[in-house]
């Protein structure tokens, strides 16, 4: 097991690379293009050399799940796959995601589907409020729509098909990372809570009380007989958590376990891909970070980022362009309120009173 | 600041960059021949381009003080070379550091120099019992012979000058690694207890009393003008700090720093050099590590190791030799016993009762 191949080549493959190239392993990438991870891979693979990609690595895993569906089929037969492609195949389409956790007895949104339009704009009259996705695609607030009950003439977009989901007037947003090995042990990150700006993450901060978050995503990596870290995000509303959707990856509201933890979600997931044992994570204190979102980052600004006592930068080295997440900065405090204030320091350096001009 | 240039490519260099990368940083790598680090470096540059790595770098440090002459000439007269060139000038002549140190008012022991075996021999008469080094070259235990006063005659070692020091009957030995950044400004990580064996780091811990550590490494960095993370050894006797030798980089003795640390002394060094704002080091629970030398790790061995709660490896992706590191394992404990019994065990599985065989 000393050749990992990850499929995609983004910034969480790059963390990937960067936090578990210390247990002497290789890794093979591969995508359409390169990108981050690419740069620190023993080889690039790209479209044509899928079975050379597969054949060459011991384990294949991904640090985006929509790349390749040939290389992930290929390592599937192989059996070289982790986590495998059941977690896929149900993010492939939210309403598959929605029916196997709503079959499986998960708390989640009410939700119906729809293929015309006409249809999906008479559904949203079901629910008071509801939020319209397009069941393929989106991410990071694209591909989603709000609409009131009475006003479902508003409903203007055009996709394959509709999931309307009954809009939950939450308290907050929090999620859980956890990874789970081959043989179905499992360890834990304490939850963060995270705030959003324009259905992107702003910033997050970790430890957060459990709601019971870690009993619903064990439970539901054992029905996904997933190997992995598989990163689940809830609404919190009067105490209870609610499944908004899961991640069957590394996640961006794990990139806080880069500082005052113990160990990394990166390193954490490629020990479990690999068969190799998990650690069991310790967060050493209040621990969170912020995006750095369609901007730049100048030697100053940087200068002042690190001048934050208990700060360190992740930038990713993507080209910069309006609403891309591009870096983040980690953040750890001495207590809660500590890393708050630090966490409102971060944000006023990167975005001032102008969020609008980067998100 | 976006291009650092590290002249030497070992283990030191490839943990700068692993740890450094998120900063946004480019990479030169100068050696002899590529190393570890080689295999990281988004340029690596060899003799006969010195001039290409310096004028293509922002700022130049080293990873092992011996590489290049010429590149840390060139590197110095461009105002780019951090550390400066004086720490260097010294280690290459041990008599030059502890004359230096002995000048500045620094404890050490009381030493001599020779220049012939005739001489060193008769001169091994001045201290009950004395530790004759080679004043050029030697590490890890090597260049270096214990003579008794009676017995003078035992002293076989040929080489250009002596350096005869009073052998010092210490308690243990110690280290602090320090940061001073370009205003002079200190960081300190947490001194630690070193073990050796056959003169090779076999474990450390941390942390440790300061026993005065702190600040004779603070006024050895003032007094050497020195920008960069710098190590400092002692011997601890009776309660008493003396030096036995400073490193001008990073070190051996603070590669616990990568676990249970809010900053790796790599990371630190790296921002000093680049005239970013260092982190103030936290250390959050006991750590330490424990040297893999002169063996490979199978794949059940490396099972075995991060078995430990609380451990990470370190494999450098050098070729195994007997006496050679090769990597290192980091092991964090609820407490010092806790931790004292993980490195027992770290010990034992690569170890076994045959440490003679590796080291």
């Amino acid at each position: 097991m000393n050749r990992v191949g990850i499929i995609g080549s983004g910034q969480l493959g790059w963390m990937m690379i960067l936090e578990s190239k210390p247990l002497g392993i290789e890794f093979n990438v591969f995508d359409l293009e390169p990108g981050p991870a690419a740069t620190l891979a023993d080889r690039f693979f790209t479209t044509g050399s899928e079975n050379e990609f597969v054949r060459t690595s011991d384990a294949v895993t991904y640090e985006f799940e929509h790349v390749s569906d040939r290389a992930i089929d290929l390592a599937e037969k192989e059996r070289k796959l982790f986590p495998n492609s059941l977690a896929i195949n149900l993010k492939k389409e939210r309403y598959r995601e929605k029916e196997f956790l709503r079959n499986n007895g998960f708390p989640i949104a009410d939700f119906v589907v729809a293929k015309t339009l006409e249809d999906a704009r008479k559904k949203t009259e079901m629910f008071e409020k509801s939020v319209v996705k397009s069941s393929s695609g989106g991410y990071d607030g694209k591909g989603q729509e709000y609409v009131d009950g009475p006003r479902r003439d508003q409903l203007r977009m055009i996709t394959d098909t509709y999931v309307i989901e009954e809009y939950i007037d939450y308290d907050f947003e929090a999620s859980i990372i956890m990874a789970r090995d081959r043989n179905g042990g499992k360890t834990f990150f304490d939850p963060s809570l995270n705030v959003n700006h324009s259905g992107m993450l702003l910033y997050n901060s970790s430890p957060l009380d459990d709601y019971g978050m870690r009993d619903i995503a064990a439970k539901l990596s054992d029905a996904l007989d997933y190997v992995g870290v598989l990163s689940v995000e809830f609404f919190i509303k009067d105490g209870k958590p609610i499944i908004n959707e899961f991640a069957p990856r590394v996640h961006n509201s794990g990139h806080h376990t880069l500082l005052g933890s113990s160990i990394s979600q990166f390193e954490q997931h490629i020990r479990v891909v690999t068969g190799m044992p998990p650690m069991r994570p310790r967060l050493f204190c209040p621990s969170g970070i912020v995006n750095i979102v369609g901007r730049d980052l100048d030697y100053k600004t940087k200068e002042k980022l690190l001048e934050i006592d208990g700060s360190r930068i992740y930038w990713y080295g993507k080209q910069v362009r309006r609403r891309r997440k591009v870096g983040h900065v980690n953040l750890i405090g001495d207590d809660r309120s500590d890393l708050d204030a630090k966490i409102e320091t971060a944000k006023k350096i990167l975005y001032g009173d102008h969020m609008a001009d980067f998100f």
